[in-house]
């Protein structure tokens, strides 16, 4: 999407005119501070402004091979700019998750970047599994480029269940080498991003065999390149696994192994150890390889979020430019965005964003306080970190995706054209609900705790803050009578949580009395599960939301009116959503429902007249956008012109086809 | 997907073998009968097994431009074997609609047809809209392929709302010609298949000018390139709009108007006339048009009755295939549709298939009979049948396109991966929701019926069949109380929708009350509405249903006993799904929430046993399905490899990036 200078939009310039606050505060709300994100803002003009990086023929309409070779091209560029930043002092390690990540990354890669991985996983992993020996001298040849690395878990048939992996590293300790073998088809290393035709080398993770016997699976670096030429190194079988709904570019590979061998040392020793005569030392402690799960985890609540704000700055502008039908048959066309209809399937996303946001910062926060315990060795804290990051990751992961549907839907057939880049987010977010951890069985997960927290409770224990509530529901005290505060809905939000929890626990152990076994018991009861993982979920994000209110203090009025509104929104949008849970388990009459629903619609009215203020606030660059429909001057027309012009097809006027195919088919029929 | 002599997966096997009716029964259903099966079956291999119709390299691997001229190769040699079938007296014009249509033409085509819209728009509107000159003159053309046509309505700015549209043709009676324009950006027509570089004709709907007064929207039959060379006439300016969601090999166009004179016969007059002075003779009766558009929304529930059975086929197979985690540690992986949660996401959508299928008969019986009233000017039936038309077509749309995403969902990363078919089946799914009538804009039609129809109630009048329900309802008597046989169940979901409709239509007459104008308190009042919609579209379906299920009798006992699990799953599972209105608006209480939530979970439990034999029944042809992961062999793992190594990137063994980008780029950091 080129810059241009034209005449902002009327109607746009009309929304801006009477926004009620000033959107920075809203880009100070999401940034942090100013000097954040002046920081930013500058940064990402760094990358948006080489010419470099710009391309004449977008990738949609290129082949398979020609996206990879161009993201390619891109990601040594941006790579290049990135350790000339860091060179100069100018930036650190940070500046990859930020180059890379949601906001700038799917925009300078559009599809994917196959060398993120190099980063994003074959280097932490070396830094959190790899000796000190190992980090030194691998890492020297990774932050140099002189390897390029990958990081190779999954199995074409083997994903959420680790013990299930089938590739296999047996020791010999006469050579003192791994033999890497893939007995299987199904064992063939399948997914790896940039493993393809990128990396030159990769951490892989194999069943770690010794003397005959299996020890579980382990880490180990494997070359799979000759580093000059990149050819496959002999034994090594490599390639591309085809195309995807997303994600085009990063060059996901498998990997078989035939009688490979590597080194003792290249096993990643920091945690369980073998010796040169083939003695094993199991590791100590393996709860520390669970902080990174959960680093990864709190770090896609904020991908999802740029996801998110991308979509609903798209909708939203759109939904103000576009006119179409009329409300008053004597007046002209409407702008779509005064539709109630179209303003419920814009505005709840909108608030999600900032319960996203506040609740990424909660997470975040706590995450940096239990990864200090864990170094001291305290791992009290870590299974409700845990626990919270998994429903948090599924709950919000599914209501992202969901939510750039239905705002891709929002915006009719031009929503359905990739020039409004809205079916290329949503190919990026909704691959978050299957990676790192498919969302129902880290609903489950969750589940697990929450079933034995309400049992502990049950047994008069003290639970940890996030399931506190149970405590109190264990008591067997019913919630006072219905009222419409925020605090009293959030309460109900609890009283539905521990209601749904109660209920199938209690499911459960009928189950169990009946001669079911445990296991499938829980099985039999997973559905019910996996709504007390969600029910969860939602009444941490409300609390989350609350408390935020009350510490909030530096906002305007105008700003604080604002946000009271979406918080609000976000509230009374998910009762409604699930009102029947609510009207079982919480105090919630027949009658209450219709209060809430006027509500709901009053809130609507209230944000709508702030609508394209608050996405503005959400700062994102038109380069960064890359939509026609979501352009910060309105000209949407202009744009979708523009964009279809820059198709290949229309650099002629009667396309090659037309001789070859249409004109002899014609001829036969006459 | 080519077919291979494999051994059938074991696991498969396992399921066929212990399935406890016949699949063929399930064929028979959806076909009408085993004469009707063969001749689809034949019809299918006929062209399926042309070698000209297979393709080395997938579309997905080429470039924009490639698709296209793939599509319309593909196109040409289709037309021509369905000329040769027609010729030699084997087949109708029902064959386009056969061969062209979601079953097996998404198969030929995979992307989209350049050529359908001559065949499924062009010739129906010149046969509807052409006086019988006209029809003589064009339809020969038309027919022979002399003249490929389009159709083109919607414009860059204007869809849904269609005396919006801006191109005009205004009358010249000194030459008794139409001066075509299209005097701003947003009056390009944009979308309409084929335009693009196809066709050399178009039936453009643009408004008529006569004498300086404008007559509203009418047809015109114009020519847009060179018979001979494919080039654009002067004054016409054409191309294609870029790439899409889904539906890329379809040509979609725009088409800009600079002074393009067409004689004047070249309006379409059966319904308005202009005469040779310019003299206007408006249509007598312009119901008839009403008939096409009801026509079409009967026909897309047929389409996405295909794209769900074909998504239903994959998941269900792979589920099956895929073996991944433990239920009991002690025991090996499982299948993973063992799991209760796997199958809640599976099996409403088999059931969903049925329900379609049992409410599409039923539709389309209902639209012969009006077609015939239509045509003895008995308009009666109309405003009803239309009315259900436009909700079941939102509703089912809907459904479909969130059953196949929940279903690409079930099957993890595979599901992901284009080889397993699902994101494209989901493209061209989740096009309906937006096409022939937007979800939510269809949704408010049928409202208003609803609404007119509820006041008619209360007034004492006697409502047609389907809404006859409001006549109790509005005769204030509660519905009896809980129980759980399956009438009672469906007089549930009557109670729901009049109590919906009730409440909103409370809502509307209260804030007219107040004060706001009614179409501004309509407006206000859309969320409610849509809900009623919704609501009474669902009653419709299980209502359909119940009635299939007395009526039915010709089936084995071992498949009915399936069948009504199945149809007993849709019923259970949409009220679970929507329970807070069941708790608000029929006689349910709390406590039946459990009942039923067992019930599901029992049905499950029961329709796990023959899950596969049913997909196995659909029929549905390892070519037609195009799906790695659906294969009926269930060699799954090894149809993933074939078609990765299909990717040309695959050919070569290092790709020139390496020497282009990477090299430079490692070396510059050594």
């Amino acid at each position: 999407m080129q810059k241009q200078n034209m005449t902002v939009n009327k109607d746009l310039q009309y929304e801006r005119s009477r926004c009620t606050f000033d959107p920075i505060e809203i880009t100070y709300f999401f940034d942090g501070s100013p000097e954040k994100m002046e920081q930013r803002r500058k940064r990402e003009r760094y990358f948006l402004d080489d010419p470099q990086l710009k391309r004449n023929i977008p990738l949609k309409f290129r082949s398979h091979k020609e996206v990879y070779e161009e993201s390619l091209r891109t990601a040594c560029i941006v790579l290049s700019k990135i350790k000339e930043l860091q060179l100069s002092g100018k930036a650190g390690v940070e500046l990859y998750m930020h180059t890379f990540g949601a906001r700038l990354g799917s925009a300078l890669f559009q599809d994917g970047n196959p060398l993120s991985l190099h980063y994003a996983m074959f280097i932490p992993a070396i830094m959190g599994q790899g000796t000190s020996e190992q980090q030194e001298y691998w890492l020297t040849k990774a932050v140099s480029g002189d390897v390029i690395g990958t990081y190779a878990q999954t199995e074409l048939g083997h994903g959420t269940f680790l013990r299930g992996l089938e590739t296999t590293a047996t020791y010999d300790p006469k050579t003192k080498e791994f033999v890497l073998n893939s007995p299987t088809l199904t064992s063939y290393k399948w997914w790896p991003g940039g493993l393809g035709h990128t990396a030159n080398h990769a951490v892989v993770v194999a069943q770690l065999y010794l003397q005959g016997e299996c020890k579980g699976v382990h880490p180990f670096i494997i070359q799979l390149r000759d580093v000059n030429t990149h050819e496959p190194l002999k034994g090594i079988i490599i390639g591309e696994i085809g195309t995807k709904l997303g994600m085009n570019g990063t060059n996901n590979g498998f990997l078989g192994f035939r009688n490979f061998r590597i080194p003792r040392e290249n096993m990643l020793m920091q945690n369980s150890k073998v010796l040169e005569d083939g003695t094993y030392i199991k590791s100590v402690n393996d709860k520390l390889t669970y902080g990174t799960m959960v680093f990864v985890r709190v770090m896609l609540l904020q991908d999802l979020l740029y996801y998110l704000m991308k979509a609903a700055t798209i909708a939203v502008r759109y939904s103000a430019v576009r006119r179409q039908g009329q409300i008053n048959s004597e007046k002209s066309e409407v702008q779509i965005i005064d539709y109630v209809m179209q303003q419920y399937k814009l505005f709840p996303h909108i608030a999600t964003c900032f319960a996203i946001k506040v609740t990424f910062t909660y997470v975040w926060n706590m995450y940096v306080t239990v990864q200090g315990q864990l170094h001291q060795d305290d791992f009290e804290k870590l299974p409700e970190l845990h626990s919270l990051t998994c429903c948090l990751k599924a709950v919000i992961s599914a209501d992202t995706a969901a939510g750039i549907e239905q705002l891709r839907l929002s915006c009719g057939g031009h929503g359905y054209m990739n020039a409004s880049n809205l079916p290329i987010i949503y190919g990026l977010a909704t691959a978050v609900c299957t990676y790192e951890g498919e969302n129902t069985v880290l609903l489950l997960q969750t589940a697990r705790y929450l079933v034995k927290s309400w049992k502990q409770a049950l047994n008069g224990q003290l639970l940890p803050e996030s399931v506190k509530y149970l405590n109190e529901a264990a008591k067997g005290i019913k919630q006072r009578s219905w009222n419409n505060d925020l605090e009293y809905l959030v309460e109900a939000y609890d009283a539905v949580a521990a209601g749904t929890i109660r209920l199938a626990t209690e499911n459960i152990d009928r189950r169990i009395r009946n001669g079911i076994p445990p296991e499938e018991a829980w099985n039999q009861t997973s559905i019910e599960l996996s709504n007390c993982a969600v029910a969860h979920c939602r009444a941490f994000i409300v609390k989350t939301i609350v408390k935020t209110i009350k510490q909030s203090t530096s906002e305007s009025d105008e700003f604080r009116e604002v946000l009271l509104q979406l918080y609000e929104l976000y509230i009374v949008y998910w009762i409604l959503r699930n009102y029947g849970a609510f009207l079982q388990f919480s105090s919630m009459r027949k009658e209450d429902v219709q209060v809430l629903q006027s509500r709901l619609e009053y809130l609507l009215m209230k944000i709508r007249r702030n609508a394209v203020g608050i996405v503005d606030g959400f700062d994102i660059d038109d380069d960064i956008l890359c939509s026609a429909l979501g352009v910060y001057d309105g000209n949407v027309y202009e744009r979708l012109f523009q964009e279809a012009m820059k198709s290949p097809l229309n650099n002629e006027t009667v396309n090659i086809s037309f001789e070859k195919y249409l004109k002899p088919f014609i001829k036969s029929n006459l």
